[in-house]
């Protein structure tokens, strides 16, 4: 039996990573309060056990696991430290460094111990997908909560920090260039090009194409909360010197997309560049829904 | 016999277009004066004719084409206005749209009549690896001196403007994406999760790899010459009301390799990496040569 485990909150990547914790015999818990009924959903398919309140998880769970969008992982790490609980706190949000060790601070000051963690791949339904990785001395008891099942726990040679270095570095290209994909597309189609570039690809960048259009489909949906995780990245390149520049650009191309959360069709390359650019804040887009 | 064509200047792209239109039994000229011994090498090879000064290529010449670093497009072309060249004048040169009605108004007011182009491709050395777009009413008439040979003319079906728009969507994805790898391995090695990030894209971004190393390799060298292309991207987004903050990250990521120029080894990522954070100015970057 390995430690009791409390999980803020069942999203989407929260709820694959307690059913996998819950498949390792443990029991994983989680606080109901205040919560929809999507989250509850989600809780109940991957059979975690409700406890209702933030101090009854705090007070019953070893280890808690705060997943959640990057805006909100400082705000839950506080939440967690003010019950003064004295376990392990895990961090496995999209965030940079520097939010790490925040978030590792306010933990620490409340008397619990702090691992960072960083998830790379797609919500974990089957092993090989999806990575957990973990910096820090109590990475080891983390991942021994992982040993079986879809999720892989991986320990980084390094301080906390490093696995959401590596997640940011990751997420740098991925989410960035996908952005970049979207914007070029955008900017082909408002400057009549769209067609020759599409034909010019499809001879010389054969795989670009399919890919920036799946760049819209896949994203449209998911992009409100990409933007908090491109600025955390652009946040991660300039503590290291480096321009920031592309994730704010990515954070921009996806905060335009805001409202495609929701929608209730999966919007065309066309339709996303005509409500695009001409610095169209997000509150002045209208999906068609 | 096609056209007599002024080339402006041989460069390495501009040679392989001069011997492109000559293979059509078009004469190219070109004008030696004030031009370096690794110019008149290539143009020797090329077998252009050499008529040595700017105002006897203008004098003999139906087509200009200007093929140049971005930075340098509007001189020159302002240079051929200033002989009050009454032909053709081509720029063939990775601008924004807007620098290119710059450029269209200079040559005009000159009495010349103006096609855009967009060069696609490496040099020209084979059919099938780079195409010259062309938009502007004489399109079809500059296509004509390309109609043999390894550079491919297209003529798209729009104004001025149009074949640079293309290129700047094509070199957006190439040289802005090599950039952001760059970035991103520069980052994981000084955050030292780069081991960690190689490891994870051979699970998941099997490309990347090879392709981040490559983007180091390849454009080392040619750094010094990006940047500028990068800048006329930015404006080209900007102008769309698109975020600029890619290709403006781009530029600078490539300014801070401009030292590798003319550099006699080709540098490792490591090497990139250790030289190009810390917010580095070019002038405090130095190539070990």
């Amino acid at each position: 039996m390995t430690d009791t485990i409390g999980l803020l909150h069942p999203g989407e990547m929260g709820a694959s990573v307690g059913a996998a914790a819950r498949g390792n015999d443990g029991q994983v818990l989680w606080a109901s309060e205040g919560r929809g009924p999507e989250t509850r959903a989600r809780a109940a398919e991957a059979e975690l056990t409700d406890v209702e309140t933030l101090s009854a998880l705090v007070e019953r769970s070893r280890i808690i696991l705060g997943v959640c969008p990057p805006h909100a992982a400082t705000e839950v790490a506080r939440a967690v430290a003010g019950q003064r609980f004295s376990g392990t706190y895990v961090d496995a949000n999209a965030v940079s460094p520097a939010t790490v060790r925040d978030i590792q601070r306010i933990v620490e000051t409340g008397g619990a111990s702090f691992v960072d963690g960083g998830i790379i791949g797609p919500p974990a339904l089957t092993r090989g997908t999806t990575r957990l990785y973990l910096s820090g001395t109590e990475s080891a008891r983390v991942a021994a909560c992982f040993r079986r099942g879809p999720l892989e726990a991986r320990v980084l040679d390094g301080p906390p920090g490093a696995a959401s270095a590596l997640k940011m570095a990751y997420a740098a290209w991925t989410k960035g260039s996908a952005a970049l994909l979207i914007a070029i597309r955008t900017l082909a189609i408002h400057e009549g090009v769209d067609a020759a570039l599409i034909r010019e690809w499809e001879l010389s960048q054969s795989a670009l194409p399919g890919r920036s259009a799946g760049a819209v489909r896949s994203n449209a949906r998911k992009a409100w909360r990409f933007s908090g995780e491109m600025e955390e990245i652009a946040d991660t390149f300039a503590a290291t010197g480096l321009p920031d520049g592309f994730h704010r650009a990515a954070a921009e191309i996806y905060r335009r997309m805001t409202d495609y959360k929701d929608a209730a069709h999966v919007p065309s390359v066309e339709e996303v560049a005509s409500r695009m650019p001409a610095g169209a804040a997000p509150h002045e887009v209208t999906a068609a829904r």
